[in-house]
């Protein structure tokens, strides 16, 4: 599967075959992220062409490298997106790659990867719900917890429900026992969170919004996770909880700001960018949500070869919940 | 000393008494913060009339308030201008107020206090020093340590060397053993810190300085302590590392931002506001300056008649240390 442009090639390839340390996954499930569309339509850094895309999989170990001991063939896992991370948990090194571009990524029938970027797949999770949640729930995980620092009884607002990362975190603040607030511009959207176990949804589409959320809540958030940046941020500053904390991982409204110095320092606020996450976090995250029995909402399974119609469903921001396909 | 507009008046008051828990202090010296030209200017949130201003001072102990045991009249000490901050470290409660408004402050040879807000005069500093350290070494020492987290071997920037806290973290900054490097507009103000120990200067109004920068330090700043805001924010964001930390406790350049996203969140940077700090920071920046000989840089002292043309000093942009007044 082959960018810059959509409508995306399906192509044949040899079989690819693993070097020492790494692995052959045969694909299963893989899942569309926004990194995908941006890469595929040419929006986003590094290559953008003759790329097989795709950073989410779940799938079987289909052969092994040399010096690869803890798998054996036909193991059930799930990958981790985050290439060559590093030793420094508070950033990742400059060797990163995120699975799919540059190297090749999981929209493919076979793709190769190191042994250590595989794990079990989630016990109480399908094949198609296990291939969901690995970068958005890495993502998400980290944003919450390592960079949020997020704790029981925290007032939580996240931006934007319908993406992947912001229904995890979701999930995640609900299982946490944080108190969970959620904004959309999609009446729908609002629903199926509330539904979920939200305590309110915002629509911030709506110009009172902001007065709204601070009529119900005067004190303000404790922590505020979005993906939109924009001159929208002005208004989560405004929203933040004295000595609160707004983290970000997206800028999908684009530049952030600009925003009042003293309602920034005078109630002294983190604002901290976060992106992906560790090898350590990778495997928190997926034994959190074994122990919380975390399900990823799933908007929709396209068969592989109906890769350009799920990318038309993402470029529709209709979704909600992961779109995935059925690839093996 | 009345505001709201230069030039202020010096009217004589009532000698005023304490209450429990308070102390009256015989005001020796009192320094000037910029917080009190906006104040007399009318460009402070808050009163802007019918004031006191002035949050520094070392003094004397002239008269105990009831249940005051651990003082006795004649003891030099400086005041901590941070009243009621409350019990939580990461914000000041919504009691907070800085001495001087609306409360009358320093800028009068006597001045009321808890007496939980005096602590005894440094041992290495003379009475002039000793007023010119309150607000900003309690500024600078939270915004370095208990914010930026500062530790040996960093490399720290800070903004806009003339004013006082950024003066002050310079010194915290070499004493702490990281690398310091400074801006200004002013190439007298980068001589001086250079002379203080600073690692190199750069001229913040060379259109050219951050790629300069980023030639000395291709890898970037650990943390950058700022007070300016502005859209030169931005070029700050270019010059920290990945992983580092912003601090910003002013924004005399305007609003912060606009910021590119991904070099917020690709790159893990934490953006942290910061305002004053608790009763325990301010004990601890005493022993820190005790302990390491921190003395601070005084630009020029006034007989108090002359506050105007203290204030006119402190307008003027040029004054590189605190602006003294000699009160007692």
């Amino acid at each position: 599967m082959i960018g810059p442009n959509i409508p995306l090639e399906i192509r044949d390839f040899p079989l690819p075959e693993p070097k020492p340390k790494e692995v052959r996954i045969k694909v299963e499930y893989a899942a569309l992220n926004h990194r995908d569309l941006w890469t595929a339509i040419g929006q986003y850094r590094g290559k953008s062409e003759n790329l097989i895309l795709g950073s989410d999989a779940s799938g079987i170990v289909d052969a092994l490298g040399e010096d690869v001991h803890n798998w054996k063939l036909g193991d059930k896992i799930i990958i981790n997106p985050s290439l060559n991370w590093g030793e420094d948990e508070n950033v990742q090194g400059p060797d990163f790659q995120i699975l799919g571009n540059p190297d090749p990524g999981t929209f493919s029938e076979y793709v190769i990867v190191p042994s250590s970027n595989i794990v079990p797949k989630p016990l109480h999770l399908s094949m198609e719900e296990s291939a969901a949640i690995p970068l958005a729930g890495l993502t998400a995980y980290r944003a919450l917890f390592t960079r949020g620092k997020l704790k029981k009884g925290d007032k939580l607002l996240i931006t934007g429900i319908g993406g992947g990362a912001a229904q995890l975190a979701l999930q995640i603040g609900l299982a946490s026992g944080a108190e969970v607030y959620i904004s959309s511009s999609q009446d729908h959207k609002i629903e199926g969170a509330i539904r979920a176990g939200a305590k309110k949804g915002f629509k911030y589409s709506d110009p009172n919004w902001v007065q709204d959320a601070l009529k119900d809540l005067p004190e303000g958030f404790d922590l505020i996770l979005d993906s939109a940046s924009g001159k929208g941020f002005a208004d989560l500053v405004e929203l933040c909880k004295p000595g609160g904390t707004l983290v970000f991982f997206g800028g999908t409204a684009g530049s952030l700001g600009p925003l009042v110095p003293a309602k920034v320092f005078w109630r002294q606020l983190n604002i901290l960018g976060t992106t992906m996450g560790s090898p350590r976090e990778f495997e928190d995250m997926v034994h959190f949500f074994e122990l919380h029995k975390i399900r990823p909402k799933i908007d929709s399974i396209y068969p592989f070869e109906k890769i350009n119609d799920a990318l038309e469903r993402m470029k529709s921001g209709q979704q909600n919940g992961k779109i995935i396909l059925s690839i093996g």
